[in-house]
């Protein structure tokens, strides 16, 4: 291979980002690689739109099948994002031989395997470091430098829109709803914000990581997986009281014959770094046997930071093309078997509502103490209409042992409704 | 090339973290990299001493040259440090057209270019990931993942010992000779600490991140260097005041006509991340045209860390020897002028020692004034024997200008004597 021909599909902001590194930088690219990095086409269904970049005329076309068809073309970029047809065109360039890079983490979590067998038949790649991180060389850096390590727990804030919004409840105190709106309205969530709050985002982005970090084939559906929706001006109050900040976490630890992988909004200890990782700022923590724990910290999406990581695939697509660079290294991805839920470790932080009586926080830590759960603080303050809010941190604890407390402790008389059950901490 | 045969030379801390991974992970390693990486030998002319790692027999031998001249052996691991006689080892491995990976800082600073040049003659390759920041993969980084980026600024902590006494110093109220006597006693500063405390090694790695990074030549010996063996507990003290720590930094900026490098102590502000960076761990900045800032953080010295990277750059050797990988991707590396330190832009934080008459306040501000420099923030303090002492810190201002000043304030009658002069902060 003695140039490189991209085409890009899907004209959207990370493709607008990809042309305009593509485009500007042309020579210098060229200059580094060794070799031309040229931009041939851009396939989008919308080719009017201006956004904000002169292109040579005919480049922008509205199929994009040509653009994967076209002989001169060996590289093909994946921008448009969701399941289909990003699928269907990935498929069809790597079925004709052709490497293709994407920031797609939805269809990369579902396809990993199909995509990588397909690659391997027809002698070509795939990359996708775009999908985790934004611009944050994270998979790289799991997959290269740190291929001497085995990787034992990754960890870290890895969604843009959820960490804004956790963010601003907690600088403004404001509520879930209206900041949500507040973010929908300055672009960094979208009308319909199900992907990033509900937390599937962060679950593909985690089946991913793992992946390659755990050297195992992890189905992205077997992730637990919980939203910030839940998340009130009250348990970031009640967070900040304990000396905790409401983050949205990844967490993936390997077992040795298991992996523990989860998705859901923990507490962190105001001391630890992530605690101050902020608005659309990402961070990831690798922990290596050898390296021991290092982080990698920047921005997680926006055009040029998301386009900086594709327009490095396609880099490094240059460099491997000049060293004679034939096919990928296949993964030998293990099976492993995802621990259950129930057996996960963690403390918990519980607020609940009861009646102001006596007796109700001691039969509360009775059923916590008789479940196997060790209450680590506790605190009740008078309220409203002979309420009483209790607050609980537990000291780390089997999930499934909490799940039986909390059954038992709803059914107690004076206990009016448990408000609000958050992690705490990062894992062991 | 369907096996990799190490060679390690040097069977001191890294050497043995290096033989410890490749021993101990050999079989999980070759799963990996899909091809044997094997352990043959180790060379060191100390053969007895116990490093509590058990070989097989005839593995340590004591003669370099032996290893570097098996056929067997094709890659070499030089881990013995300094410049010679490292230089010697690497040149003849590569002659024979083996790969070389090294932890050596102060050889890849020295002879880059030869090394390089030999390299690509003898169709080979030589990597130092572990030459910069310890265990962070920082080089990787810049060259590939942030290959389409023009960076335009590196900087941040890369020297365990100097941020290790600094630290103390910090949370101590310490004075430097004190806190070196114990770094040295602990281990963590060597008994000659020259190379540390004077910024010879932070130079080292400034210069190879400088080159990867801004794509230029650097000559480690043009970079300015200023040692922390001044810094005092009053300094460290005073910066807490005006609310920064101090830290030991490298700076490299691109000016596109010019590269700014400097090594020397800064004034933190708190609020920055690298303030909080402690003891031996390594922080490094990388701010990319179209990445925006992002930060590596981690262990940047110590056996299994270091250790870590080098055998991530064998691993990376296997990977493309299987890929069908023939010669590295050679730089073409531009020569670029320093930009001299007298117009380089920085704030000062300046403390004097003054009679305490009136006046010698007003005086030292109207020379600071007459030179351009403008003040950000000026205190007087009574002190014992008719002193004041004045502490000021400045906004940015080329240093050239600073220099001036300073050279009149010297003059003026009532200064005995200009305490401290230190740098404000981490650049433009």
């Amino acid at each position: 291979m003695d140039r490189i021909t991209v085409g890009i599909i899907g004209f959207g902001t990370v493709g607008t980002g990809v042309a305009k590194i593509l485009l500007q930088g042309e020579k210098e690219l060229e200059n580094r690689a060794g070799l031309p990095v040229k931009l041939k086409y851009i396939a989008d269904l919308d080719t009017t739109t201006d956004r904000g970049i002169k292109l040579p005329e005919g480049m922008l076309i509205p199929d994009a099948n040509k653009l994967i068809e076209d002989p001169d073309v060996n590289t093909v970029v994946e921008v448009i994002g969701g399941e289909n047809p990003a699928q269907t065109f990935i498929k069809k360039a790597l079925s004709l031989g052709k490497n293709v890079v994407t920031s797609n983490k939805e269809v990369i979590a579902k396809h990993f395997v199909e995509f990588t067998e397909l690659a391997k038949a027809n002698n070509c790649t795939i990359l996708y470091e775009a999908a985790v991180g934004g611009g944050i060389p994270v998979l790289h850096a799991v997959r290269n430098s740190l291929a001497a390590n085995r990787i034992e727990k990754v960890f870290g804030i890895v969604n843009g829109t959820t960490n804004y919004i956790l963010s601003k409840m907690t600088s403004s105190g404001a509520d879930f709803a209206a900041t949500l709106k507040e973010a929908q309205k300055l672009g960094y969530a979208e009308a319909d914000p199900k992907n990033d709050v509900e937390g599937f985002d962060v679950a593909y982005k985690l089946a991913i990581l793992a992946s390659l970090a755990f050297r195992c084939h992890v189905d992205y559906k077997e992730i637990y997986r919980e939203g910030i929706t839940k998340i009130t001006a009250k348990d970031i109050a009640d967070a900040r009281k304990f000396g905790y900040t409401i983050k949205m976490a990844a967490i993936g630890i390997n077992h040795g014959d298991s992996v523990e992988l989860r998705v859901h909004p923990v507490m962190v200890e105001n001391s630890h770094p992530l605690s101050s990782v902020n608005d659309v700022f990402n961070a990831i923590y690798i922990r290596g046997n050898s390296l021991g724990d290092s982080m990698l910290y920047g921005r997680g999406a926006g055009e040029l930071p998301t386009a900086s990581a594709v327009a490095g695939d396609i880099m490094n697509l240059a460099f491997r093309a000049k060293e004679g660079f034939q096919k990928d290294t296949d993964f030998n991805l293990k099976e492993i078997k995802i621990l259950p839920r129930e057996k996960c470790v963690t403390s918990f932080f519980i607020s609940c509502l009861v009646n102001d009586e006596s007796g109700v926080l001691a039969a509360l830590a009775s059923i916590l103490s008789q479940k196997g759960v060790s209450i680590r603080s506790m605190q009740q303050v008078s309220a409203e209409n002979n309420c009483a809010a209790i607050t609980c941190i537990t000291h780390p604890v089997e999930e499934g042992k909490m799940d039986n407390a909390i059954a038992e402790i709803k059914e107690l008389p004076n206990v009016r409704e448990i408000s609000s059950i958050i992690r705490v901490g990062l894992g062991q």
